[in-house]
């Protein structure tokens, strides 16, 4: 009955904050979760996941070393919750869905579809593959529509269409835009 | 283009923690809202919308008198967010729906369906059956399944199937169950 | 495991395709499905499920005196699918509802929210109250909007907002509209 | 307005019953739709998309050589509906966002997410990934859970796990499965 989860959102729609809520709601009714995000991710320190509402707590690490399987069924948990599961390979979906339907735990993964150049990341390709679950999180574009994408500035406000992937320190040269805004059928300064 | 929306959910799901989470998503991108909640509620003082992950703010406040329409017209944010929305009655719905609809200002309703007896709230009747978008916030059952239901205990913890729908105040007496439990098809002890 | 499914919509969307597909495809896996509509809907027959696409079979019927619970502990199939759910009473929701959640019976309703003065039919009311899974089938107003209202028209192609709730009969007299055209908040020519 | 829709499901769920009676809802209201599926499916004849209901209509075919924003801005449909949409390539599904966000027409894609491996269909990748509306359509595995996987027998009965990812021909060699019956983590004979 357990089910493999993907909670998918462009960037700040709130991903951290509900997945702290999450925890929360089982902990509450006197049941275990673990938490994990993206060593790769060191904006908040090196095991934190930490909501825009100010709320945060420890976390454990994955990274490409990470076995999911083994590690879960040593230490299993009512649920596994994954923050940042953009980062997460191809190969650790294979293992979170096995995690779901032969261990039996729930895992809800947290993460964006696409980066700045609406290129999806591997493990989110895996995820809206397999998941058993997809659900948005919704969130709003500057014009009032739902954003999608996620667009990033360079130092003049002017968004960038190449580059590296990963540049997950400067959040805030990351914009939220709905798919008219992002490709530019709309003119509003987004900067 | 603007909607009303209605997420629902049982008790303890985390609605008030979205709802300050989406007020916020609007705000970091300098746009409006305006927060109401139920003046029946005063778990919290009489006007805040509090999250049991601690974050809290001040809310306006709703009761039989208050006239949407004209109080959002006078005033219209980029968005409104109604909590404890159970509490609306069916014309506040009505009111709401023209908002979204004729004002053009998007509405976020968060509430319950029904009450300890599995009876519809009024208010929500209306919402489940004019809003324009209906989501689910998932919580759990003690058994591990997905809860709708909503459970009042007595002193001794058992459950209630009479009595008055509003006893705000009890928190504690309140468990959100999956139907198996709630009608004791299943037996797990939720004292 | 079995849940309670209310897939809800406007008019001519197409829930009886829908639910004559869903019949098929168990049936293909070689599982068993019983079929009920509204004995009140006497468009195709007494005792027919009608698509618009021109597929059709054999239903049995519900009324008021009809107890579900019985009637399929008796004859339990693999999936019980009924139409025109808006037709079922408040004590019918809550025996499909025993169904599914004792019996383990999954049940899928296919319905309307609304009638044409946007009040809601009371069986819907415990549908969107009560069942686990709340799926919209979605279809467009003649503006493009995405339809969630039932318009009748008198015989002069003029919007009625009073009178009888049920007449089924003329299905020519309904049109499926936008809340802004419903209202009349935009103007177009629906007649 | 217009979005890029994506309705994905398992093998058998009614992908093509849908889309035909949502071309039938369009034209019934006086609007006009343009339907597409892709050359590489022959299983019906070259150009028909054909419910397992027995309905059936002809549609345009795409192939890599298509280039959806000028052959639909010649003329443009109220709705552009596309099946077998996981035949797409990557550079399609560019061309169907932007036919939604700067021509204005919504384009609804049905297809599967992956194939008899659990590997994601290239087109499905891009979909999933860009579609402002992932809707899944259920369907059951022989257990009576949810299938999300696409299980291919050989001629023994027995599942393969390697092989050419295209074999449109043999339907009767698919079945529908959850994951629990895919991996084998439970034992049902699917033959």
């Amino acid at each position: 009955m357990a089910k493999l989860y993907f909670r998918y959102s462009a960037m700040n729609a709130g991903k951290s904050t509900i997945l702290l809520q999450v925890a929360h709601n089982y902990e509450e009714r006197g049941m275990s979760v673990r938490l994990f995000t993206a060593a790769i991710d060191d904006r908040f320190g090196v095991d934190t996941i930490a909501s825009r509402l100010g709320v945060s707590r420890q976390a454990e690490l994955f990274d490409e070393t990470t076995e999911f399987v083994g590690t879960i069924a040593e230490n299993a948990p009512h649920c596994l919750l994954i923050d940042e599961a953009q980062f997460l390979t191809p190969a650790h979906v294979r293992q979170l869905h096995e995690v779901a339907h032969r261990l039996g735990v729930p895992v809800i993964c947290y993460g964006l579809r696409t980066d700045f150049r609406g290129e999806p990341f591997p493990g989110s390709i895996y995820l809206l593959s397999l998941a058993d679950d997809l659900e948005e999180m919704k969130t709003i574009c500057l014009c009032g529509r739902k954003a999608t994408m996620n667009a990033r500035l360079d130092a003049n406000g002017k968004q960038e269409t190449s580059g590296n992937q990963l540049e997950i320190g400067g959040n805030a040269r990351y914009r939220s835009m709905c798919p008219k805004c992002y490709y530019g059928f709309t003119k509003i300064d987004q900067s």
